[in-house]
């Protein structure tokens, strides 16, 4: 069974390579990106603006292939790729929290970007801290990803 | 340019039918479902165990066509759809957060499942409170969406 998606537009952000990336939006420090999207998507932009935050869902174009098992950036032993959000996966789906500051026709300006420029775009969806805050979370592997991450940028295992 | 997947597996859930349900995890109230991950698939699961909370992102297979603009369940205005959670939309991509209760070989059992039984899942990623929340965020349209959200089930509008 294949599942066929066409990208809604692109994103764009000062990252033309994989190294020296921020690893997620919280190590991004407020770096500016921009989201062109098709123009004929334009009207599904309606009310967007109130929200402060968007979730992003794209395609890690640039990953090729995936291992199931894998070393991620914050930690040095092997864990399942599932337990990562590292782009080489069985489908290299990205998702990405960024806020949003301005909506002008259809083009979106948007801060904390940490992907590639040049992005699919795959979806936008409002980030409603209702529906997507869990309070009670623990994370796992990861006890402390905040010490490291706002200083954090990739290397190249990834690419 | 087309962006092609395959589902790593099927969510199982008691929602046989599109109306009826939850609208979102959060109004799930600890409804219990069930992945089950291709077997091909189950090295990567490794140390998913030890985060209390996964995304999970899949695909609306019952969602057909799109609309622009679309009433949502939580509002009698109409919003453009990146501004609300509805299900069809250009690439009908799906996400949410579930409570992850135990793994066993390639089968996850979970809670808080708001999606249909039979769900193709796409990927799935550890839920990291240091990535995934923002404390500061606003709601736009949706002022007070947990005071209605416990109750609501959804009706046959995006059917």
């Amino acid at each position: 069974m294949n599942i066929t998606y066409k990208p809604i537009g692109i994103i764009r952000t000062p990252f033309k390579s994989g190294e020296g990336m921020p690893i997620q939006p919280t190590g991004a420090n407020g770096t500016k990106g921009t989201i062109e999207l098709k123009k004929e998507f334009t009207d599904g932009l309606l009310d967007l603006i109130g929200f402060s935050h968007i979730i992003l869902i794209y395609h890690f174009h640039e990953s090729d292939g995936f291992a199931l098992q894998t070393k991620p950036f914050l930690d040095d032993k092997i864990h399942g790729v599932f337990a990562t959000r590292a782009p080489k996966r069985p489908n290299p789906i990205g998702m990405s929290i960024v806020k949003l500051t301005h909506v002008k026709s259809n083009i979106l300006e948007i801060e904390n970007v940490d992907m590639m420029d040049g992005t699919p775009l795959l979806d936008i969806k409002p980030f409603i801290p209702a529906f997507d805050e869990v309070s009670s979370a623990t994370s796992g592997w990861m006890t402390h990803p905040e010490k490291n991450l706002k200083n954090f940028k990739s290397d190249n295992r990834f690419l």
